[in-house]
């Protein structure tokens, strides 16, 4: 039997909740000690531990660019879309406030002020690339972590194990994006945090934000384009 | 044809066994050069290590909490669970014992006064949370942890590589976990070094190991509580 | 039905782009907080991104010494290797080019000074390995990639994974070479990197290029014989 | 058709040459940057580069007491256990001295004297353990590596992708190990560079040489004695 829809939502709410609340605060809490490869592998292996628990309930999209990319691949319908969206911005925003709530009901302001694990640019805890740039890193990640998404799921021998596959392709797009933008590639994950720090009075963040939504769902589009032009007919 | 119970019993105490010894043992020796990234690894690196060993067995639990996760599922009988309790509780009392001994007869005093890999909180070499701030972070970190072994073990096509998944998932949960409460996610893992630490006069884990027993089997109670509302009726 | 031409060209151009920008890119932007293992795991998780994307299409080589060996085995015509070399260096160059544009529009100035990733020998940010030292390295270590890349891929129980195994190697071979010679393998990921410095007015990389184009040539070469000779009649 | 004998041990001897080669290699070039994680990984990832390329021909043992634990349990023959042993410590020691000749002829002599990655006990490197704790240390270490391998390639549904986790089990062992003995649980990989570090006039390690030949081997006994208690009469 499928799942029902409440199902499906509330897998992705679930997951980026997960996604959110373990890759920022693992980066927020012991970043200075993960060092970049840490944080990478916090993000990537919140996909190998979600993929197979709601994978077969929902996809474990819980990235509103993954959905995008999957919508325009034609194997998620427009209201689902939709809902896949709402869940994860929903997922993401509760992650952000549990996290705060944690760190500061348990005395630990010192770790807020290293911002949540928000992304950004033209600040001093990154390399200091300008908007352009963020766009262009933050396009250029999405396409390769959505690309991958694509490719590993659509082959039924691959597809079994695909979780891993993009689990390691999701910390492959945080090695380099880490120093740069703090890598996003997912719209929820930067929107939840952004708000967060906003309501504790750093509204920096949630005034790049647009970039973290609107970069990551055209590395979508550009996937779904890429991926549409090595496409054979097979069989 | 079935393994006998002292078969299973034996494989249960034995893997937590290994995964104290050398979980809490890599912590010890080594944490300081490991860091975060290392020690998770250890951890998450010792159930790939038994799996393939013990799963055909007893299906490599060697974590109360994981055994009290499939019991809820319905997966394991109630005279098993108490069964698997006792030889996880035994194997990870042993493997304390075991390290404590190698350590001091070999001289590696220094090493001892880190605490075997102890959990805790309120203290020094973590950030400092507090009581409740320990049993949130035990409890969430444990539900996902056993979502993970709840998923990847149902389904025909990912049960042969389960192992890897939740291996790489327990390195997940301590990379967040580990600056805050050590992260313990298994009684077994947490009350061994306690006790042996306790004998050796210092009593401050024993007197908090309460709340890495009682958060790790809430927290497998919540992860059976998320997989069933996820259930589909299959086939 | 097969891939076109057109389509199997294109896939090792823009693998080898992704191979090249990411790779050079973490280990010029980022190189220093990453370390040698973090710098292994950037170019080794390219692999594993790249494998299910373009794998069913061109078999994903990104690699001009990985087509060798190959086509030295007899599974790739002289046609299709001409095709792809000249596909994987235009792939390599563009990502140089695009790096060091990058940078250089962002302001990132000091991070160019590192030198896009290049390859090179007796120079001071390497232990000073000198020409034969590093032929041999370059030699050696391709040999291995290779002899990976033949194996896993000749077996139809290991090919659908044989991406991760490919990946995982590629990390290995680098994390003895980054310190002795950066670790090429590629002479299409050292020729554009070396090339884009040469026009930033550094010509140290290109006059050594030869090493890294000649050197993995060989390594493949030696692989396939290797290979050759452990070869059984199987069925 | 079958490999012949000579194809078995010279896969079992290039296996072994690279193992030790790259191991030993990573540890003594670039261990203070790798750290005791990075060193594992080089350790693991070679069984991971090696076991698809030679697995169909040896099994890809690449290690004394490996092969023994395989003889203990029925699944090498008396005859190929000693061609085994021969061509292991063969590849041992050409890895050893090639190492030793690379590094001395690149004038890499500071290199040199960090000792080629030998395994040792109660000298400044490490923490100093006593005879007896090495003993205990490498016949452990030993058990869990040989029962991983017991165990992955005992069941068909693992077996394919056996050498990922015979591998990571690898890394494992030397993450606790690295700064307890250096980790050897191979008479081979220690018994060369020993023997190349004696030529250069060091015979430090060469004189603790035998407890990394007779502990592993009674660690691999002690795995097939669990092994064995653990077997089910399956179908």
């Amino acid at each position: 039997m499928e799942p029902t829809s409440i199902q499906k939502y509330g897998a992705e709410a679930f997951g980026t909740f997960v996604l959110t609340f373990f890759g920022c605060g693992s980066a927020a809490v012991a970043g200075a000690t993960l060092g970049t490869l840490g944080i990478a592998m916090a993000f990537g292996l919140s996909i190998i531990a979600m993929a197979f628990v709601i994978g077969n309930v929902s996809g474990c999209h819980i990235n509103p660019a993954v959905s995008f990319g999957l919508f325009l691949d034609k194997r998620l319908s427009a209201k689902d879309l939709i809902g896949y969206w709402a869940a994860q911005f929903i997922g993401g925003i509760v992650a952000a406030f549990a996290l705060a709530f944690v760190i500061v009901s348990c005395d630990l302001g010192g770790v807020l002020a290293t911002g949540l694990g928000c992304n950004g640019f033209e600040d001093a805890s990154t390399v200091g690339l300008n908007l352009v740039g963020a766009l262009v890193v933050e396009v250029v990640l999405t396409c390769i972590f959505v690309l991958a998404v694509l490719g590993s799921t659509a082959d039924a021998k691959t597809a079994p194990f695909a979780g891993i596959i993009i689990g390691l392709t999701l910390a492959f797009v945080h090695i380099m994006g880490v120093p740069l933008t703090g890598t996003s590639v997912n719209p929820a994950r930067s929107f939840g945090p952004a708000l967060a720090m906003a309501v504790q009075g750093d509204a920096t963040a949630l005034s790049q934000v647009w970039v973290f939504i609107l970069a990551p769902l055209a590395g979508a589009a550009l996937a779904a384009l890429i991926f549409a032009a090595f496409k054979q007919k097979q069989k």
